[in-house]
């Protein structure tokens, strides 16, 4: 039997969205559109002019990063740039068998890296950790002992901005500990997912070896990616058909590579980036302050202040007495709000590696959410949240 | 200086283009917009919304395969699947010391499976290969050879439509032949990336276990393929943030899966499937009959006739006599003919290794050129590509 709507129990309208889960995805640029459907590879007409607006793509972004194009890779994302880096790892000298070349990764990084962490540890090489400070950073106290702790340690993966708290580390403080290293060189590889676009990234002046971008964080189309190595990795684990210098096999997403050049030339101006970032950052000092000031409300790291910043201003972590993140997330998004527990990549699974890491309680970890802004949020937004946090608050 | 033109040294205006490179990349569909920017991990509205719409895309291309939703993973391309599968091989089995599991492929791969072969070895594991004959096809006798030369095969590669000369592989009758042995299953895993779209293609009356499509082939954009997988693949090397049921790590392409599933929804249409393909075949008799009237041409393999069902009718090798195949590309390119030399993933290396494994001899390799066509080309097209060849055979 149908029931006729009363004007009483008629659905209220939909409330308006806003969108606080920038970290995971963002929403869209619009992008401009590339029609060259060649196959860069080919040599005809066609496949020319596609290879052209390929490198020019790669022209634009080495412009816009102050890096060599040739150092550059286009990928599907952050995470199989992630793999290609630390995967080449698992072919390295695999003619000598006195060369062992530990693999380590700090113990806050992104599940892309974790879980390669875990198939190159299966697969027979020597791994280790670095362990992380109470903020999930790796300071340059805790790289020294790692690299004391290991005397054959020849790659080290470890994040920029972490991608649930907003951590930032120190990546060049970290390189010139490497660098006083005697031994083997080290190979130092750079999530820069959370951190492109959106604090002062130096690839150059960082001295890393190599980077992981993704486009959707910031605007650009899903599937689309970039590896930055300084040298060429020449032993990749795998090159398929030979594509991007051997780096990355499969015919080449033109149309991905343009979108994500795009998209970096608008997040990366010079002008917009600073004028951008102190806008985010006096948005989230209001509501990190008006957070601090909710008595149920805690922080993650607790050292976290209003302004502090040795965090991004685009990603925060937070958690509310007694009501577990997931309650509060579904609460907020009946409210119209979009943020997340912790991190998409690992949405599937309850445990909270990296708040483990950081030596955060169990009660705080389940409580814990994300929130994470763009460049599109407005003060407006930060005072919408906040009442609607309020409101639950009222009756959770 | 600036030269000023006359009329007679005035550039001629550029011919039009026709374009015979389908299997390098086909020019695109007009993509619906799919407008649902969440991660489909995350757990709020707009991460569910792009849920669904995934998940839709997976339906959508679940009915037009015949085969169940969940034995379909989205990847970045048909490279990606390829080395998915193949390198499920790696781990699998990987703490039982008395394992040894070959892995197997023919001669006539694609170089992502070539290439993920020799990954593969390099790793420490058993390979060999499937021979194939003067047609680069793996026939039942050819693959029972194999399984008589090896006993302790687990994983065996062979593809349906090969990329560089459309042979057809009949992928039932080899099945059949794999049922019959007594030992261990084998996985089958076959690259459809030429099949599908193209030629009748039946997953489940083949039996097949693992199989590969990408989108840009059947014009959908780069970026996005499908792995089809009959069973979980329990043991993937690398599952990255445990996306696609933990087989393809990496926030989900939504977009791409959609317009993967328009492709597919468009290019295996029943009805027009059909009569797209009798067409194609009578456009290639035509072509084939023509250029086996021109002496100094061979088609290769030299037993394929016009209209014979044994091969794909939208791939040709043919060789023109003291003619390289770059000097016929290059000179139907400047007459505004899109046409290749062998595979593009393969472009950069003057290696023919699917030709060698034919038997083809080297005179010939040297001289094949690759003409694919797409069902948008008209007879008209053929005529055209017909004439240009017997003008630059009068100047060459």
């Amino acid at each position: 039997m149908v029931k006729k709507d009363s004007p009483n129990t008629a659905k209220p309208p939909a409330p308006k969205r806003v969108y606080f889960d920038w970290a995971a995805a963002a929403p869209f640029f619009e992008a401009k559109p590339c029609a060259h459907f060649g196959n860069p590879s080919s040599l005809h007409s066609e496949g020319r002019s596609a290879k052209e607006a390929l490198e020019s793509s790669r022209k634009r972004i080495g412009t816009v990063l102050n890096v060599p194009p040739e150092t550059l890779y286009f990928t599907s994302g952050g995470t199989e740039s992630n793999s290609i880096a630390l995967f080449s790892n698992l072919t390295r000298n695999l003619s000598s068998s006195s060369y062992k070349g530990r693999v380590i990764s700090s113990l806050a990084e992104h599940a892309s890296v974790r879980e390669a962490m875990i198939t190159i540890e299966k697969m027979g090489k020597l791994t280790g950790s670095i362990k992380v400070d109470s903020a999930g950073r790796v300071t340059p106290e805790l790289l020294d002992k790692a690299l004391t702790q290991y005397t054959d340690i020849r790659f080290a993966s470890i994040m920029s901005v972490n991608n649930e708290t907003g951590t930032i580390t120190d990546i060049a403080a970290l390189k010139k500990i490497i660098k006083k290293q005697t031994g083997a060189p080290i190979h130092l590889h750079c999530d820069l997912v959370q951190a492109i676009g959106k604090i002062p990234v130096n690839i150059s002046a960082w001295e890393i070896d190599s980077a992981s971008i993704s486009a959707h964080k910031i605007g650009g189309p899903r599937g689309i990616g970039l590896l930055y190595s300084r040298k060429p990795l020449a032993e990749v684990f795998y090159s398929g058909g030979g594509q991007e210098n051997g780096i990355r096999g499969g015919t080449e997403n033109v149309q991905g590579a343009a979108a994500l050049a795009d998209c970096l030339e608008e997040v990366i101006n010079v002008k917009d980036f600073e004028s951008n970032f102190l806008k985010a950052k006096a948005r989230w000092e209001k509501l990190i302050t008006s957070l601090l000031g909710m008595k149920r409300c805690t922080i993650i790291p607790k050292e976290r202040a209003a302004g502090d910043d040795r965090f991004s201003p685009y990603i925060l972590q937070a958690a509310f007495n007694d009501i577990p993140g997931e309650v509060m997330a579904r609460a907020l998004d009946d409210l119209g709000f979009a943020v997340s527990t912790g991190s998409a990549c690992s949405s599937s699974s309850p445990e909270r590696p990296v708040l483990s890491a950081m030596g955060v309680e169990e009660k705080l970890r389940i409580e814990g959410i994300r929130i994470s802004q763009g460049d599109a949020t407005t003060d407006e937004d930060i005072d919408a949240l906040l009442s609607a946090i309020n409101e639950v608050l009222k009756f959770l």
